[in-house]
């Protein structure tokens, strides 16, 4: 089977091998053949070490597919359904799933990251964040194995399976956003157009996004921007857009603590803040305790869309389907396995809002 | 007339003097003759520099009265009238009351801050925040003013002027506890009991108050806690009333980043910090910027209660009527204001929850 891997933290580059075999599904668990694949940040973060992840491993975390084969005792998932992969399934029955915060359920999760499925020559590969969607096929979970109508494009599916629901789910679940507010925006990769696409959905009058890469202004604009400036202009324009109080909401998309400060100073007192990036563990952002009582501020934490994400994928599709959410637009280039390194070279320059991988 | 007045910051005394002069009320003005006052941290904080505040000045905020005096064109208050003054009030204009988050509006309140009213030998002396309650009249704006019904005793009207808004609303606006809830508290002063009042206003099943002295404890279990430990055995609390989780809710009401920090790590992921406690321009607290987006928490400050005081104010008085708040609990001395002093020594060593000084 073929699949990009990645052997050594710290490398640049992906080998793609034709000689990555896969084990059979256990007990609960499913084989699913990947259509399309995203190639997100976190991708990234992880081939560099800024997220935790064992080597050698195969990336990727965003995809859909059809599943192939199940294991023993799955009877929620059956072969030919097609599927998002859920790289963070909720078990269904912790605290946090009966609350309504499935994306925060672990149960599954620590488990399947530390489960290597594929092998070369007998040693062990993993998948990232137990799944690996750079592969062919890949065994996961049923519970990653989230089941959607078969009209929905692979390559739609996959994009929804992580950054659009972190970016429109921050938005619509941990803000929440309310009609005719004024909205700042710290970064417009992928996950940040994401966000932009939320505030626009919910109602937002005024959308300002703040990305030092000139290209990704006009893209920002297309998906709902009402305005789209470099970081040093970000003071003028929340004095322009917001007079003397700032954005009553600010998302921070980049994962960097001199970011989420930034962040904080643009939000009006009361206002919101919410850090969407993920960021390093060895970074660490510092308040002013005077400030973080009398500014009355929210910072809110926002993972994986702040809800469990298999309501997420459907509230998704139906906005897609509405034609409120633009998932089409977002695909800037369309590429095969053997292409992945390129495809990383498009996220790495800021070039690409999604790659998407056809395996 | 007769004050206590603070004549240097940093000193620890007041100096109650007979010989404070006042200001007629100018236009937009009112002269209140305080009845009762609260002695709150606040008031050490600015003697002590902690909180800006000019100086000379006549501490106290936390005050009750009735209007003994009107300046030209005020109609919304007349002789007679039984006031709660509110030190931050809200203009009820600005973009800040027209959302309802009156607590934010500085159109009156800064320039307030800045206006002497008592003098000493016709030098300037400056209220606390504006107001200065330690003195037996004194000239505020207008919307300082809040009337309330002439059967609310003053001693319980000075209560809600600050301490139990503060707490109380810090629950009810900010948080937004959920009945059934787990929540600590730390600090159980007189703002963290009204903390602890509010959550069980609020339905909370859990209540842990975490104080280091041990004498507070009592205190906390009487007004609602269901449990009171010391902060070096809060994480044992937290396991045995959490299981692996955490608290839903955490309320720091101290103002430090230590203790903030602590409240971070006894909140369950998605769960919520609120910073109640004043703290000091110096202090920063450092967050994990990984653990900021993996763990969903809400980290909320929340200032004077966090909504439209005026509001707060009836919703208090509606509570306390109906036997729900225990604000007659709360005093735990009655003085008068030439034992000002001892008033401070008792918030001072936490042997007090409320000294009211009756003026």
């Amino acid at each position: 089977m073929r699949a990009a891997v990645l052997f050594e933290i710290g490398t640049q580059t992906l080998e793609v091998r034709d000689d990555v075999t896969l084990a059979d599904p256990g007990a609960g668990e499913v084989r699913i053949r990947v259509h399309a694949t995203g190639v997100c940040h976190s991708d990234l973060s992880a081939m560099t070490g800024v997220l935790p992840q064992p080597a050698p491993f195969v990336p990727g975390h965003e995809g859909a597919g059809e599943v192939v084969a199940v294991g023993e005792g799955v009877d929620k998932v059956a072969v030919g359904d097609h599927v998002i992969v859920c790289w963070n399934p909720p078990c269904g029955d912790c605290s946090a799933c009966r609350r309504g915060q499935g994306n925060l359920c672990v149960n599954i999760f620590f488990g399947m990251t530390m489960t290597p499925h594929f092998a070369i020559d007998g040693a062990a590969v993993y998948g990232f964040a137990g799944s690996g969607t750079f592969a062919e096929e890949l065994v996961v979970p049923w519970q990653c194995a989230v089941k959607i109508p078969d009209d929905v494009p692979y390559e739609i599916a996959a994009l929804i399976g992580c950054g659009v629901t972190t970016g429109v789910g921050a938005v619509i679940n941990t803000a929440e956003v309310e009609p005719g507010s004024s909205v700042a925006v710290i970064g417009a990769g992928g996950v940040g157009i994401s966000v932009i696409q939320g505030a626009r959905i919910a109602g937002a009058a005024e959308i300002v996004a703040i990305d030092p890469v000139e290209s990704k202004h006009e893209a920002a604009l297309r998906f709902g921007a009402t305005k789209a400036v470099k970081p040093e202009d970000a003071d003028a324009a929340k004095a322009e857009v917001t007079g003397r109080d700032g954005f009553d909401y600010v998302f921070e998309v980049v994962g960097r603590s001199a970011l989420v400060k930034q962040a904080y100073g643009l939000t009006r007192r009361g206002g919101t803040v919410t850090v969407v990036g993920a960021g390093k563990n060895d970074d660490t952002v510092d308040l002013n305790m005077f400030q973080l009582f009398f500014d009355n501020k929210k910072i809110l934490g926002s993972y994986y869309g702040g809800a469990d994400p298999r309501q997420e994928y459907g509230r998704l599709i139906a906005l897609w389907r509405a034609g409120r959410l633009d998932l089409e637009g977002m695909i800037t280039a369309r590429l095969k396995l053997d292409d992945i390194n390129q495809a990383l070279e498009l996220l790495r320059t800021g070039a690409a809002i999604r790659t998407i991988i056809e395996v």
